[in-house]
């Protein structure tokens, strides 16, 4: 096994202990990735309780059109919305999809959430000051994940500085170059939902 | 001891440690159970508090009529509502009840949590898409559990369907073959009802 | 220095820590004490954080007057709300007041919070049902500890049900024959309250 | 390396690790400081997640103009928060500024924050009686660091008694003369900022 894949493994193991103490990553929701070379990710497996990876069981490698390389193992069913982002930019190195509370709610109530005026949005590299916006879209759940992959793709295509999206009753998907990189967004947009959700109780 | 039983029962500790950090098992709130065999259970012994179980004070033997099967030992008072769950099924491995804040306010004004089109719904084995129904129904609370049983076995009946249970004032039932299926359930439930209670925040 | 007092003071530095990790104690909010004997207790040291309390410096005895029986240690400022308790009552063990947020915020805006209808109510050995009803009285605050503790005194009188009070903008003082007991009627009525926020919440 | 240079940096290590539990710091937000002597102050470098602090790339010794004395290291672009609170108090310890939910909240939607009543306004040297009024400022958020330094310095001139003060979707800066000290100041705002939140909703 290579060095990466233990140093990148460890690094989710880690990442998904820390979404599980703050309860993002409920029953065997969720999923991670990351990049292992060019046509190659690391990918959680399907069914895994994700603040509890296993080191073995709970990760395999596939291809960059989701292809397990790992004959024994099956990824998640949701694997083509990590591809995708993969096969759209060379220097992705991590996507993270996780379930929280606050990303649940505000994604059954909205088409996007807009966040303006949080210093917090400086934790993504394209903002430079809390005088900018964030849309984060909402894309409406579906069991057929290639249709959803395709209707993200196309979203991407027309709003390149997206940082993450939400699916309906689904959680919240986000990305960067590193693990480290990937996970301050989660954290950064989980404050951010919190935040967003506790003025939207005091503006009713 | 069997090996069997040291393992539940340590699953058994590790769970209720788990429900303990999110608040789920207050004082001496809260019972456990899992299948050693055809006829016998493991269940959590009265007054314990379920956070800090101790492997030898903390558990004991009854019959599937709830008889203790280890003589200086008092089984939950709620026994009665374990012991159904083994008799209507024999597949079945494993009945949790916790006591969460959510479970205890939503039971006290609805008569049933109706969820819809929420992921998480899919950690149940019987559902497998986002767009389905889940009917949880609220049982008024009574210290006469023989009546409460009934009341529940009746239901059951007529629902085979259903994944878990609210009485009044008094928390959460769910099941599962393994303790594992079990405890993911409690935690996609909860889950569900912290959504369940922000999103009636909001729609008042 | 006694068996009874190290295990004692071990009792109440591990209920600080738990305390402490649901956000009960901040600041050097809060204070415990336990019974030594007929005439002493233990009672923490004034200015200390409860949830990292040193086995040193963190603790004193007193009599039941409070006068320290430690001459470099000074007890809290609070400490004839304590003494007053095992005055009243030859078998009282352990008194705890916490601080937190519920509390707090309740003890503002009511003379009483009134607990009817829950289950966890029987966490009181006065309570078998949970059909009946706690009464937790709120008194003005004061810097006045001796005249605040005639008043819980002569409510008590009146009361002698009563298993916790609240002060307001200040926090819950309950009690119990153990260190376990007491940290159970803290732990349930911190969970009432709880509920009783989030009723409240809907209520409006 | 001097032994109180180590003894501070590790001092702001827990202080950060107690915080990021909270969930106070979240992605590379907030940033803290200690005083070293007369002119020089240990300060968290730029772009670090303040709940993992490493001791050796976590930290910078930089002079009370801000100047890092490390050639290799980088102080975060709020050091001049920080270097104002030493120029203006010889007794002044340490600095932090924190990054909640509820700072962030509150400050988008006030002009201040005033805080009556509550016990734990006694956390502050100043305050003895809860029978005091605690008002904390909202600065408009700025990228322009000395801009916003000296309006705060001019408010302090101003009002010389105010514990902390909030940054408008930005945090609180608090202080003291130790670590524990501006610890406890964090603590006890963060734990008045929940407590008015929670007042707030019920309020509307």
């Amino acid at each position: 096994m290579s060095d990466m894949l233990q140093r990148l493994r460890d690094e989710l193991i880690v990442a998904g202990q820390f979404f599980h103490s703050r309860g993002w990553v409920p029953a065997t929701s969720s999923n991670f990735s990351a990049r292992l070379g060019a046509e190659t990710l690391l990918i959680t497996s399907s069914g895994q309780h994700k603040g509890r990876l296993d080191a073995e069981s709970g990760f395999l490698r596939v291809d960059l059109q989701g292809v397990s390389l790992d004959a024994d193992k099956r990824p998640s069913a949701e694997t083509g919305l990590h591809t995708l982002m993969y096969q759209r930019d060379p220097a992705m190195g991590c996507v993270l999809h996780t379930h929280s509370v606050n990303a649940t709610v505000l994604s059954m109530r909205q088409s996007q959430v807009v966040l303006e005026g949080y210093e917090v949005q400086k934790a993504f590299p394209s903002v430079d000051t809390h005088d900018s916006c964030l849309v984060i879209p909402v894309f409406p759940n579906s069991q057929d994940i290639p249709a959803l992959a395709q209707a993200v793709g196309l979203y991407l295509d027309a709003n390149p500085q997206t940082v993450g999206y939400l699916i309906r009753g689904h959680g919240l998907y986000t990305w960067g170059v590193t693990v480290a990189d990937a996970q301050r967004h989660v954290e950064a947009l989980e404050f951010l939902f919190e935040c967003y959700y506790r003025q939207l109780l005091l503006d009713r």
